[in-house]
């Protein structure tokens, strides 16, 4: 069957108006990908769920469609959010879908032009506030109280109708329902998402593994972070917006949650990349690095089970990362001799 | 069905070894994505194959699982290329997969670090050469001779045996042959795999619409050009390896080939992304470029016809070109009625 996007295939069992076509760039049906050489170092069956192959190259895109549905069915013609990053290219791009104005709120001075060429590309109205991302924050929810504009942050409710599908798809792919499941957690959106997801389809759930960054764990450390630290920028948050639901899922689901030094993330990272062939953001290989330092810990609860990784964004996101530290190459002579010799053939 | 990769799907249609499981990154099944607005403003019915969502971010994936498959199957355990972009990122990433090592011929002083990050991040042993992009080529051809080494440039048979799938998935996409199919011709092994697939299938076939850069269309003008220039770097190609197979599909699909200026190049990369919400590399628009510039010469062969453009990359392979000319964000004060006021609301 031809695949058209998330509401087509999964409309019937999502709590959205179905009064507009649906806003769609074709989003969802990542591939579960086998990862054979990390599972059997760390003595696992390990699938990876790669949503950076969303068309903004992040699972972002699962709840964008629902949203901007949402919000041309309300008859919105702005959107707006907070951000810097992956949420902000996938709402310029499914408003350009829509053909609605995407306004982008960012803190000043502090982002590179580079990392925000997704949303700019798709046409977005990128504006520097004079303040914090808090700051930020509180101006999209003030604005969409007092004009006719579509709030498109994780705080929207439709958001979680999209993002859910990915659990559907794991267990279609799986043939099952993992033993674990595996993931980053920032603000929380995406576990609560696949609990959501796994819960509604009324048979067994995974366990969940969620892996912060250990300068920014308030999950994991009971509290907020007021300066969050990590290279992982896209798990950055100090003060989760569904923090009491991750925490929900994570008891229900008899799970773990554990923090992950960015030494942990990189070099996961770097692993993902070079046995296995995936590349994704830094962020995203929380979930492998936390899985990687739970094993070590104590094998198990974890020997020989079926465990799915979600990588939650491309690594073309964020191509510096993939070459800091990494020297320039070396320069030989055009000679095929010397060329032999230098990779040891 | 749950998709695992292009062998998988179509290994008894290819003409590649089946001595060794398929080595794959569930590359293909990528989205056929109509583009109503820009499809309207053209008179036709337009349909935008988003290549950029194979696993590296580019076509080239789709000939990667094949010629490293059969590379596997032949015994290598090193595979070498020339290659500044796509072709490098993907055999990196599929001899990552494959436990083999990687190496990549850049001319020398030439190409930034970042256009590399693709093949760094999978593990490829990157070596400049004091030469050009053609002493690259020669090199590695007879490095592949003389050494137990494969060649993965588009030189290797079994790359279009996987780069043909994509005529068969976009027949079934869209519920037919299209009447156009429209691509940049950089190289011309896309053209020619395309072809090749349609060929195979038996049916109908579209015909073909090439679009080279102004600056480097070797086959437009009939002769060689010694110093392409393109800000299309993927199309930056003045004596293609499949000139012959390009011009012979071009004459039997009744087809064209034309040349696009940058300009024309960059202005279709901004429609695609700001009236579709689909972000390509630059080169990628040249098909949709060519396909506009012939409609305004003469719109009869094209008016109320199925259309499909092929993006071959994702535009987050090429950053720097998304920012390029865009003045950085304006700063406001971290007032909501300045935001409403600045958005006309």
């Amino acid at each position: 069957m031809v695949w058209r996007g998330l509401i087509a295939a999964f409309g019937d069992r999502m709590n959205i108006s179905k009064a507009v076509p649906p806003v769609t760039l074709f989003e969802g049906n990542t591939p579960l990908i086998p990862a054979p050489r990390l599972g059997a170092s760390l003595g696992v069956d390990l699938f990876l769920k790669y949503e950076g192959l969303n068309p903004t190259g992040s699972f972002k895109d699962r709840g964008m469609t629902t949203a901007i549905t949402q919000a041309a069915a309300e008859g919105a013609e702005t959107v707006i959010c907070a951000s810097t990053g992956n949420t902000a290219a996938s709402a310029a791009a499914y408003a350009s879908r829509a053909g609605m104005q995407c306004v982008v709120l960012i803190p000043d001075g502090k982002i590179a032009l580079g990392k925000l060429a997704g949303a700019l590309a798709y046409g977005a109205r990128v504006i520097a506030i004079s303040g914090s991302f808090d700051d930020g924050l509180r101006m999209v929810r003030e604005a969409s109280d007092k004009a006719p504009i579509a709030l498109v942050n994780s705080v929207n409710p439709a958001r979680l109708e999209g993002q859910k599908t990915a659990a559907w798809e794991v267990t279609e792919q799986l043939g099952s329902v993992p033993d674990w499941l595996c993931l980053p957690v920032g603000n929380a959106g995406n576990i609560s998402a696949y609990w959501l997801g796994f819960t509604e389809s009324g048979g067994d759930r995974p366990r969940l593994l969620g892996a912060q960054a250990a300068g920014a764990a308030p999950i994991v450390l009971g509290h907020v972070v007021d300066q969050p630290e990590t290279m992982a920028t896209a798990i950055r948050i100090g003060n989760p917006a569904r923090w009491k639901q991750a925490e929900a899922a994570l008891q229900e689901s008899n799970g773990n949650i554990l923090a992950v030094t960015d030494e942990e993330i990189f070099a996961a990272y770097r692993r993902l990349a070079t046995e296995e062939g995936v590349f994704c953001e830094p962020s995203s290989a929380a979930g492998v690095a936390g899985l990687i330092k739970r094993i070590n810990e104590d094998r198990t609860a974890y020997e020989g089970r079926k465990i799915v990784c979600v990588l939650t964004g491309h690594g073309l996101k964020d191509p510096d990362s993939a070459v800091r530290g990494i020297p320039a190459p070396e320069t030989i002579p055009a000679d095929v001799d010397v060329l032999l010799k230098s990779i040891g053939m």
